[in-house]
């Protein structure tokens, strides 16, 4: 088993090495740019030619075909809107990407991360399944969180480029579904989030509160929301709720005040009232007294 | 106009002045230890009398009754579930509360504050309006957020005292539903976040991975928030949401595949599909393009 060596240094250490990115999106043309940073020659296609000129004025080379580009690289990634796109384009690569190494960080479902890599297998492409998970002004900074998974050999030979767009590049495990699966859980938490923000942002709104005003206070809350992840994660692995400090009985009277106020100012509910369909069957299941938490036990059961 | 100070040496320096507390559950014990540890001589009263045991061990005064509670001192803080409570609680107080200053801070609608301001004012009652943005905790520290609104006089005139629940006191102003619509804006992102938490653990969970591998991947999350709700707050602001950066269209592909991935684990998916159903109204309405703060126009619209 190849040791992963994740030390910052390994960035700065990097060879130039040519690498190529299909895909010139928001995300696409912003990895593009970290890798071009990192002095790494990198050629780049996007279905639609005219986007990416940004990326081409800081040296980035356009291919005339997506197999043109696969061919002037040894490391290729995509980054496409989902795995529609990503299939689609790869699907005819198959024998242009052989004996390179194709690092997809396309956002999908695990089951479509699992079948790529199957179409990889089945063509013996060494294939890495990924995922970022930060916004674009953020890659390539030490706060850029992405993900890896699949060959663990490719991943050991061109972790130092891949650290191109962000250090350290975490590597999950041999099981091609895993970046995804780390990706689903953690945009949930982050949906869950945006959208109670632009809510949140609308509410104040109708209360006659700017959002210059509401946002300063979002703070708070947003850092007091990775020790609430700690002790939480703690509660749903041990599978017990103790409502240390504040119960779900309490909390569930907060969503509906929420949802009250966002009625009577006229709003959208539809997020609200989903969550307050899980709190209340919570409560009906005798977890009142115990912690927020414990309403993974009515998420997991369905519905 | 009075003026507001909020220097942190006010707390240090604040006169020992007797505070009482109504509500012993978890957040009025927390408040009363804070009284307590800065100091202040403090009476409590709570319904159910088997309460606050910790509280008197610090040096807490019980009281027999409400009224006995309350005629101990000037400042009278009330904390209960919501305000069928409070309002139970204090309405048969209004003679004993003559004189003194009623700081209200159990969370409900502003409709709801508004009530209590109006009941206040018929009997002549000095009454500040407030709210806790923060756990437990956290109350008594330099990160407490503690919301107050209403009599600006009485507000300045206990400060000082109301600053060892966190510093700086916060004072939003004159209209006595202000703290709860500021409560309401900044609690419907949290529980935008709480919801989005635990599902995220149920669904990592279901794939196989556990809370404690999950957990600190929230953290990146976390720390991506406060910019985000910085410049969502000036798209909402304008009316202009140019998406640079991150479309809507693709957003709302990741919240169909966390939708897909949870559906397919057998989970229930309340809050997701309530979110889902206001990106399909945004883009049907056009907003795909544009950014994820967009979809306000969806939420203000209504259903
Ligand atoms: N932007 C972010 O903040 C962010 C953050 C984390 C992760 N991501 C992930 O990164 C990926 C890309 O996002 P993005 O922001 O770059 O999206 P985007 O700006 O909407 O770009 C979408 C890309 O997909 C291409 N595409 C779509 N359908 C295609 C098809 N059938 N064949 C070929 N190309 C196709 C588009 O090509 P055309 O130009 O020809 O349409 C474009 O290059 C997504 O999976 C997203 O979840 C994005
Ligand atoms: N805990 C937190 O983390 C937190 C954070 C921010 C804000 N808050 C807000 O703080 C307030 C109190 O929350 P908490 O956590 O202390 O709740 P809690 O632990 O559930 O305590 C509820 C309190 O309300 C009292 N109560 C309920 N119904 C009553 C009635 N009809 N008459 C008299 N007393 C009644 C209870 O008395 P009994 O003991 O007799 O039942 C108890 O003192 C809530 O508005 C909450 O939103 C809490």
């Amino acid at each position: 088993m190849t040791h992963v060596n994740t030390t910052a240094e390994s960035i700065a250490t990097a060879t130039p090495t040519p690498v190529t990115v299909l895909g010139l999106g928001d995300m696409g043309r912003s990895l593009a740019r970290a890798f071009l940073a990192a002095g790494h020659p990198t050629t780049v296609w996007n279905r639609s030619p005219e986007k990416g000129e940004d990326v081409v004025a800081l040296g980035g080379v356009r291919a005339a075909s997506a197999e043109e580009a696969v061919l002037a690289s040894g490391l290729v990634v995509v980054c496409l809107v989902d795995y529609d796109a990503s299939d689609a384009v790869l699907e005819p690569l198959a024998g242009a990407l052989e004996g390179r190494v194709l690092v997809n960080l396309t956002s999908d479902t695990p089951a479509r991360a699992r079948q790529a890599a199957a179409w990889a297998e089945k063509h013996s492409l060494s294939y890495l399944d990924g995922a970022i998970m930060v916004p674009v002004d953020v890659v390539g900074s030490a706060d850029a969180l992405v993900f890896h998974a699949g060959d663990r050999a490719a991943f050991a030979a061109y972790e130092p480029v891949l650290k191109a767009l962000g250090a350290p590049a975490t590597y999950l495990g041999e099981d091609h579904g895993l970046s995804a699966a780390y990706d689903m859980a953690v945009l949930d938490f982050f949906y869950g989030a945006m959208g109670g923000l632009v809510h949140a942002f609308a509410l104040a709104r109708a209360e006659g509160i700017d959002g210059a005003s509401l946002a300063p206070y979002l703070t708070t809350i947003a850092n007091i929301l990775p020790p609430i992840a700690a002790y939480t994660a703690t509660d749903i692995d041990s599978r017990t709720y103790t409502g240390e400090g504040a119960n779900l009985t309490m909390m569930a009277a907060s969503v509906d005040h929420i949802l009250h106020t966002a009625k009577d100012r006229g709003l959208d509910v539809s997020q609200l009232a989903g969550l307050k369909s899980v709190t209340d069957r919570a409560i009906a299941r005798g977890h009142g007294p115990e912690s927020w938490s414990s309403i993974v036990e009515v998420i997991a059961a369905g519905r």
